[in-house]
């Protein structure tokens, strides 16, 4: 049964699979339901859609096409669109046999991922692959099909060096800003590390917006290998280039529901590496209350299978378990870290525990890539950043990416408005939570308003004095001041140790 | 942080969660992703949306509602609302407690329901519950919470007597009109019958459709009521009250997904029976090939499943296995149909399986009610039948109902062009496959043109002749004939008996 229709489009952009808007009496004469797929052909293009019914929306005769399908079709008002029933692909067949508890072939993974991509899958069948894969687990030769499923779907970076270094943590972790030092560190002693980061999604910063302050971090793919080959690094930001692009569209899923089915969460961090061509690879795994792992055991099974899938994936990867219970850096907030990191790599005294992490994660790299024996990396990590040498790969590579490389701390504009929190009592920090933090700065405009942050005054177990700084929040709005200090006084991220815990009659 | 917006109509509805479009940037402002919720207010209206995004469609400070919306908050294009971002309902964190393989209490089920009917979960959500259900499956007190919700998220039937009979079929059989006719005759043994039945979705003729050819079926409570306090029955289409509202609102998704997870399905059935008042139910349970159950150890655990769960809900439920292999009656399609109901009760020798069927299903309520002795319901039935009396109450429902008593077989209008299908060879009838007629009785086009039908000549078992006729198709155009003898050749569902059943080299 074919039919044809006049065309009308629906202004109005959908992810994933195409939707058209069908009069009811016109579904019913094709035989067709709501959330029935059609096949709709236009001269030679062709689009499978799933159907969403209307009374009045659009008369007899008359399909909405919504602006991506009508775009795709090349397709103007008043147009003659012909529209066919389309059997569901058998990927949905695949997905419900996922359901039923049966092992996925490498193929039917491949099947399901191409349908994903090319936007033949609707929002429920999707939904229903990663509950499935959520309560029933990928086995590890699927994690690894699903894994290389998700390298091919994207590009693949195209590098000179034979080794590829990289580095990924699960994150969770407020200021932990850790590749920003590495990526220098390791460039600097000559290896090759393409990092992709990514923007806050839950958070106050993510990588790509702190470095964002100092250079442009939506780069090409061509313009990312070329930055890297000159310098040996770059800090760019994966959304800009479709690397594991199937990736993205589980996540559209994933992220509503808070759904981190374990293989899938594996297979999205290594495709993205192996997408770079990364060899080496070192994975930091904090653990702690507010981060996103909460107990070592959780760690240590993560930690092994990172390791044992990177090995079929033909990739050497060291998974890091680390302290993630407070934040590393003292800056929170893209401006403000970007500010830290140019003072710790221009040899200012701030933030160690952020210039200690960071050169012990670099320091695994520099011993993997043999440049310094086994042991000595966390030193030559650090004399690479006195030296002056980290720095001066840094602005090289801002250079690269079409920043200023001349830029100085003071350069970088923070909120014109500040307000600093005091100690209402004495006593000891017991406890600085991550997510209480991360939501002050949130609420202050982070990251959209990247001169939003947060400088704390103080670490875990400092002893503080009534009236003492805890910590400078910068915005650019009295609303926006008021609107942090709301979010501190609900959330009251900074413990004190008490000695009376609680009084009874 | 809560925003005013303008307010622009997208004049479309959508099932589900109410769906508003807003500009990416009024959304980062507002600290919300797509598919994050929000609460809308104006004056004192209130509804819960879920977000789409886009560049375009709406400028900022504009907030893009669908009609349903729309119409909700009573709004006008141009008129202010006020929108602050909301924590997902706690509903979801069952559905993930589901997915994780913990029971759900009765409280968390009738919280999942109550917020499936205020529309306050999105498809993505409910989809993870649905295949959540499907794959750890519901326990015997999960699937009563489950049928009480159900029952409860709509209105319920108060009828005078106090005992109520019903029936339900299962379905996937050809022909299998046996409510048309158990109806009439409970109800002329004096019992009350309040049958409520479904439009055909992927069959050629549901009950409601074909009873539609007689009476109208879209009556309100209120009119079922009186049609039923009056006559002892009814035979109307339940989509037409609100009467379980729950379930439509589960197929939804069920049905593009194909998934009937045990648990739902038993609710789905229960709850419908429960909400007319039902104490006394038999299920028929068909068995074969083309119908939903393919063996009868399925058909006997799912009859112990129903069994068991009616006596939880306060009902006496009768399973009953039966053959569905083959179809039943003779006619096939909404007017025919309706014509061998008539000719049936008017005591015409036609579709004898159909009328001994239905004696058998109707003289087990007759046994149930105590009409009867035990043993002695389907000779009953069949007097019933045959002295006239099972017509007239049938007649005094059509007219109850608001159609013509005095109607005759042949004041129904069947297609106009027919054409009858010949033996191309001798042979006995091995089998008549179920899916493959409804097939092509929907090629000729039913159930949207009633009057689309096909009407059998042999049946399994029979021994034809090169020549002699199997079927005659009814349709109204060449087209539609052609149409229905293409699906006829590609699924070739009569079949005969081979004596060589391959000839090799």
């Amino acid at each position: 049964m074919k039919r044809a229709y006049n065309v009308k489009c629906v202004d109005f952009t959908t992810a994933g699979i195409k939707v058209v808007v069908m009069n009811k009496e016109d579904a019913i004469d094709l035989d067709v339901g709501a959330m029935d797929r059609i096949e709709i052909v236009k001269d030679e293009k062709v689009i499978t859609a799933v159907i969403d019914l209307t009374d009045t929306f659009v008369p007899r005769g008359t399909l909405g096409l919504f602006r991506e399908a009508y775009t795709r079709l090349g397709a103007k008002d008043g147009d003659t669109v012909y529209v066919k029933p389309k059997e569901k692909p058998s990927s949905v067949k695949y997905i419900k046999q996922k359901m039923n508890g049966v092992r996925l072939t490498k193929e039917q993974i491949y099947e399901i991922i191409g349908d994903l991509m090319k936007e033949e899958l609707s929002d429920v069948e999707l939904t229903a692959f990663i509950t499935a894969v959520y309560i029933r687990g990928l086995n590890d030769s699927e994690t690894i099909a699903l894994t290389n499923a998700v390298v091919d779907s994207g590009g693949k970076l195209h590098l000179n060096a034979k080794q590829i270094f990289d580095k990924h943590c699960i994150g969770g972790v407020a200021g932990n800003r850790t590749t920003m030092l590495v990526v220098p560190i390791v460039a600097a002693a000559g290896l090759t590390i393409p990092k992709t980061s990514s923007r806050a999604i839950t958070s106050p910063a993510g990588t790509a917006d702190v470095m964002e302050v100092l250079a442009p971090v939506s780069l090409s793919k061509d313009d990312i290998e070329e930055v890297v080959n000159k310098t040996g690094g770059c800090i760019v930001w994966g959304g800009a280039v479709n690397l594991a692009a199937a990736d993205d569209k589980l996540i559209r899923i994933r992220h509503p529901l808070a759904l981190d089915p374990r293989g899938m969460l594996l297979a999205s961090i290594l495709a993205k590496k192996k997408a770079v061509g990364a060899t080496h690879v070192i994975i930091d795994i904090p653990i702690g209350e507010g981060a996103k792992i909460k107990t070592r055991s959780d760690a240590k099974e993560l930690a092994k299978q990172f390791n044992g899938l990177g090995k079929a994936l033909d990739m050497e990867v060291h998974s890091l378990l680390t302290d993630g219970d407070h934040p590393i850096g003292m800056a929170i907030g893209p401006s403000i870290e970007a500010i830290e990191i140019l003072k710790i790599l221009g040899g200012k005294d701030v933030s160690p525990e952020l210039k200690e992490k960071s050169a012990l994660l670099a320091g695994i790299l520099l011993e993997l890539g043999k440049v310094v024996p086994e042991g000595k990396g966390r030193d030559a990590a650090i004399k690479l950043i006195d030296s002056g040498k980290a720095n001066k790969k840094f602005r090289e590579i801002i250079e690269m990416q079409g920043g200023d490389p001349e830029v100085k701390p003071d350069d970088i504009e923070i909120g014109k408005i500040s307000y600093t929190v005091r100690a209402e009592q004495s006593g000891r920090i017991e406890h600085i939570d991550n997510r209480g933090i991360s939501a002050v700065v949130r609420g202050a405009g982070a990251p959209n308003d990247k001169r939003a942050g947060l400088y704390l005054h103080v670490e875990d177990g400092d002893k503080v004095k009534t009236g003492q700084e805890l910590f400078t929040i910068y915005a650019n709005s009295e609303r926006k001041i008021d609107q942090a200090l709301d979010v501190y006084k609900e959330r009251r991220p900074i413990r004190f140790s008490k000695i009376i815990l609680e009084s009874l009659d």
